[in-house]
């Protein structure tokens, strides 16, 4: 692949948070973009060139977008297949099917991560009532039940701790096919944000800490409790799950550690939530790292210069800005999102820490 | 000052990179811009919610710019004045007028510097070839002739060694009004970038080291080679001009090192170029401190987590990116400029050092 030229535009589907993080990186390596969002007043529209304001089965709009744009990406595993058909046919797509396929069914993210030979929880695919019963038995009478697709951000799951749940959970489930999760006595959830580019080339940043409430991530923190070993471990698992994919961005990968084990928890085709902390630890934060791997650029080298701790500002913490501001040594980053309700990601703040 | 509300939007006048990365920190605080600058294509445009395209005597243009932004800054001291005073009766305007008529006639700012007390190289208004020859013969013999206005990157600059080049060196000024300044045997050039607030407060960033090839600034190196009562006496000075001028925003000072001494070359009403090293060495970088001033936020504090060396990309320069691109612990910067030629300003480098 050869380079993309300076001045080439960049398509991002969707037009979140992250798609805005991408815009500003793509800017800063001389590139334009095009932003495909059904919604108005969109974070990513704020700070890109273009906009292109259609719905996903908009097929005109799709290849208008298609057509404008020398490469494309997206901020958004749940892109609808059909929209990527038609815009394939007109610019390369990185990362590529083979890796959205993996991550929108968690069934089959499950197999192929054991397929490769890592380590997840226990999972099956319930179709009932009775078979959940019957698997959360097996489980241990516990365990977590999840839509296969579309879920985020702990939407789409239930924790079950007792057979009795069973039905209400399945209810809760609304007909989707679900998976039931064993439940992993984890000390520490890590995630490895690691990229791979057009030629083979893997970069991963160092490991962060995450800690979770209410199914969203609250905080990443760099370095992790980690040992040596584990650090490499958890890259070279990385690693491994790019190559299978033949994957060309940048991918999360959620890890629950387990004394000396390291289990997959699930893996995003995506800049991360969890990989924020890198705008301010590394001279090349995730957004430019992706921007690179899909521009066919060299990757940025991934080293940390500064210990971070990464904070989700979630609906009301929002009301913290004014105190935020004054700490030394802290940036934030907002999202410009015109509406706050409880559990939106409204911004984040990282910290340098120790 | 109450603190500008959250998806509030942000003015700037001209669409140059300076433009291009306060409007990516705007994003950042969760703010949105609105660039005006006649050119189409222009680098802050990319990055920009909103482009008003159109000329600096458009008063029709002018007004619905103003009516639709809730703050205004520049990135050009040189905006007409005429056009300032069309949309300041709309928004709020920072910095103000004081601040742009010190900076936009060089006559002028040396004597409100020198009023201040501070100290600068010797100067005097010339009128003709007589006038010039005689203040050159008082200043030894050398000095730099000068346009009071307009001028920029070594523009409308003549260095004059020899009476004998007075009638040339006064031809080159086209009928311009002129200003001699005597010739500074400075050991080095250093500046500093500071943000006062529309309460007072007042933050310095650490001075960084300057070097100029051609009338253009090729690095910025921080920390400066300074004793910590120079780095205090910097402060000091920058923080007694933007008092004196009343001033809300980022301010640059360059200043020469002789011995003990420090005289002020310039001042820059607006963020500055030997101000980018923040973006990889600080939490708050000199774009979103300048937007923190001018939204009425507290300035973020100043410090710096690691030490920098920022070199611009001009024209050629460019020829370099792919090597820059593989260097660790580099980040680039492009402006996204389509067309390159010798001496313009396309990119920068900030690389973490020592």
């Amino acid at each position: 692949m050869t380079a993309l030229r300076p001045g080439a535009t960049i398509g991002i589907l969707g037009g979140g948070q992250l798609g805005r993080m991408l815009s500003v990186a793509a800017s800063r390596l001389g590139y334009k973009c095009a932003i495909y969002e059904p919604g108005g007043d969109c974070p990513a529209s704020h700070v890109a060139n273009y906009h292109h304001k259609a719905a996903w089965d908009d097929v005109e709009a799709l290849t208008a977008f298609g057509g404008a744009c020398d490469v494309v990406t997206y901020e958004w595993e749940n892109v609808p297949g059909t929209a990527l058909d038609v815009i394939g046919k007109l610019a390369p797509i990185h990362p590529g099917r083979r890796a959205l396929e993996v991550a929108q069914d968690r069934l089959t993210e499950k197999d192929f991560l054991t397929g490769l030979g890592l380590r997840t929880a226990r999972y099956r695919a319930v179709a009932d009532a009775a078979e959940l019963r019957e698997t959360l038995a097996e489980f241990g009478g516990e365990g977590i039940l999840k839509t296969r697709t579309l879920g985020y951000d702990g939407k789409g799951q239930v924790r079950l701790s007792s057979a009795d749940e069973a039905e209400d959970a399945m209810d809760a489930m609304g007909g989707a096919p679900a998976i039931l999760e064993a439940m992993v006595p984890f000390e520490r959830e890590v995630s490895v944000i690691a990229a791979r580019g057009p030629s083979g080339e893997v970069v991963a940043f160092d490991p962060g800490e995450n800690v979770h409430a209410g199914g969203i991530l609250r905080t990443t923190t760099v370095p992790a409790t980690l040992s040596t070993s584990q650090r490499t471990d958890a890259a070279l698992l990385a690693g491994r799950i790019l190559n299978a994919l033949d994957y060309v961005g940048v991918l999360g990968v959620e890890l629950f550690v387990t004394g000396t084990e390291m289990l997959v928890n699930e893996i995003a085709p995506r800049v991360h939530n969890s990989g924020h902390w890198t705008q301010l630890g590394c001279a090349t934060d995730q957004f430019e790292q992706h921007i690179r791997a899909i521009a066919g650029l060299p990757l940025g080298d991934g080293a940390r210069h500064a210990d971070v701790r990464m904070e989700n500002l979630i609906g009301y913490d929002m009301d913290g800005i004014p105190a935020i501001l004054s700490e030394r040594g802290a940036q934030l980053h907002l999202y410009g999102k015109a509406e706050n309700r409880a559990g939106r990601k409204m911004g984040h703040v990282n910290r340098l820490i120790g």
